[in-house]
């Protein structure tokens, strides 16, 4: 890679992760839902236009910082899913009265009374979905739960609910494609059966929102569902590799780094790409910090990435002895490192170095973070 | 504690910071060293702005960023402490050019030779440390390797060699005082052998620059030694509770989130202060995420940190399973989260809140992060 970027520098293909926004994209189409990309993987409103550009309906934040700044950028249908607290509600009513569409999560009787207390003493009706809990492994009101009718009841006044919700992250441990399609539907049909309940107690419940990126991308049909979000896709990662949705050239981001020393007598090729540039994410734990590649971008698994300090990455040689790695890893030289967890990694930067597809100028879209 | 912060957010107990100063400087004064603080930990202004009035004489970067911050705020004399390479040379000479007196650092032949031809075609002379290896964790030439006497001749035209440095890293492995007083005196014998070797071979080697904070807080006596550098003493976190050197209530930092919501059969407590917030350094793997709080900062060991998705905390009940968790730990209330490694947690946020100390506002301390 002929470049002067000051290293460590987090690069993106935008051509893999266009071919990625199609691919999920048609996907979705094909299963006749609406699309809602999570855009906490890339908090980068270059980024975000693309996935409106191909047609996806409103997005899903992790933070109130990515429904305001999105929200600047142009975005007016946002969901906030991550359970709302009283001390952040103050800051949603902001965005709301700012004109923006924004939809809260709750899991509680109790949150529901505030949320609609909130709106009633300040005259707005926040529009809340209730997280359904489908596969155990976070958040959430299991789908039988008769609470789900008490939530719905105190959603009055100051709210009103829009539909259910759910996130089947326990995808993430699947890896085969029979395991993933069972995932998909169980998250698909337990979130249905929670949008039942509710419509059985009388209750409106508009949006059935499901999603993953395993799921997204094994589902056989998703009857009742109105909506999917998925996140990682847009970059892909290592971990998604290990689930088998994406092969290692369609990850989309990878870390620059420059060879700065080495200990020979170690096998050590030691890299100004420590854990600051790549996060503590160790993945599945078996790729290490992640998955070096040579200054192109091809894959070096001779390589191995077992330790980091903040600033500096050690990479072990795990062939023959016999080979230089001061020669063939010379002080200076590039490497490239894919990531684990593409959230993460990105995380760690403030801007994407997008790599150019005839030469010419690196453009630099800049990304957010924090809260 | 009674606070309508926006959770997750990084609070900072300033009492405990100034004490944590006071110790390390004492100490190095005691020594009779110059010390020069690591800000790698912070990337605050308003931290090492009273790190240098406690004494400090200059400070240690882990990247070029941290010099250019640091330097706008007034602070002259910098060591770069990473293996410097060619593709930021440029941005050292430009920080040079505008009178900052920054050190480099190396370890081989080739990165001297083109340190000093750098120098040479842009007129100036860079001041360059040799990286010593003295406990076979990381960079660096062993102290007895005669490539040192190659490297120091290499600097010569556009560099001049100003000294020797290494940082005992092992030293986070030792958990008793007798293993860190023998790994400060490892650091500091093999370094200043560097420095004999250097000067016997016909060099000046003024500066003799060791550190870590478990060896800086452990050395009996610093013979040879001209500087210090330590740097997460400044905050102090679980790893070095577990280290000896500091207990949990000198820790300075934690993380304020809030609860979001249970899982009562599992016995989940869920926050909002997941691994974005905290970073994925699990430490030494027994405190999970870091160590569980509650709200005014008194350990509630009952609750573990084992499991955090990008906004999700998932604390697991420990003990008895008749509590009703929903009860003792509501939605809404506040949790305050050690962390196990302060340089980590502390970059996943962009400012620091100080906890007042006779209420009133909360000062924003603001950091930076990237490159």
């Amino acid at each position: 890679m002929n470049t002067t970027l000051e290293t460590p520098a987090l690069l993106l293909d935008e051509a893999r992760m266009m071919r990625n926004v199609a691919r999920m994209q048609s996907r979705m189409d094909q299963l006749g839902v609406a699309f809602r990309p999570h855009v906490k993987t890339s908090k980068c409103v270059e980024v975000v236009k693309r996935q409106m550009a191909a047609g996806s309906r409103g997005i899903t934040v992790s933070t109130l910082k990515e429904a305001e700044e999105f929200f600047c950028a142009g975005i007016n249908d946002i969901l906030y899913a991550v359970g709302i607290v009283p001390n952040k509600l103050d800051h949603a009513l902001k965005l709301i009265r700012d004109g923006l569409r924004l939809t809260l999560l709750l899991e509680s009787v109790a949150m529901a009374e505030q949320v609609a207390r909130h709106g009633a003493e300040h005259g707005v009706c926040y529009d809340v979905m209730i997280e359904i809990d489908t596969d155990g492994h976070r958040s959430g009101v299991k789908p039988d739960d008769p609470v789900l009718l008490q939530i719905a009841a105190a959603l009055q006044g100051g709210a009103r609910l829009k539909g259910v919700m759910t996130h089947a992250g326990a995808s993430y441990d699947c890896n085969t494609p029979e395991a993933l399609q069972a995932m998909a539907e169980q998250e698909r049909s337990r979130c249905v059966a929670a949008a039942t309940l509710l419509r059985n107690g009388g209750h409106t419940c508009e949006v059935v929102s499901v999603g993953s990126t395993p799921t997204a991308l094994s589902a056989q049909h998703l009857d009742g569902v109105t909506e999917v979000r998925a996140g990682v896709y847009i970059f892909f990662d290592m971990v998604m590799a290990d689930v088998g949705v994406c092969t290692i050239d369609e990850i989309a981001i990878s870390v620059l780094c420059t060879v700065i020393g080495h200990q020979p007598d170690q096998g050590w090729v030691i890299t100004d790409g420590g854990w600051m540039a790549m996060s503590r994410d160790l993945g599945r734990d078996h790729h290490g910090y992640g998955m070096v590649c040579d200054g192109d971008g091809q894959p070096v698994p001779e390589l191995g990435f077992g330790k980091a300090n903040q600033e500096h990455g050690v990479l072990q040689w795990r062939r023959e002895p016999g080979v230089d790695i001061t020669q063939r890893f010379p002080v200076g030289s590039s490497l490239r490192i894919l990531p684990n967890h593409a959230c993460a990694t990105a995380a760690q930067h403030g801007s994407y170095h997008v790599i150019p597809q005839n030469g010419g100028d690196w453009p630099v879209w800049p990304r957010f973070n924090g809260w």
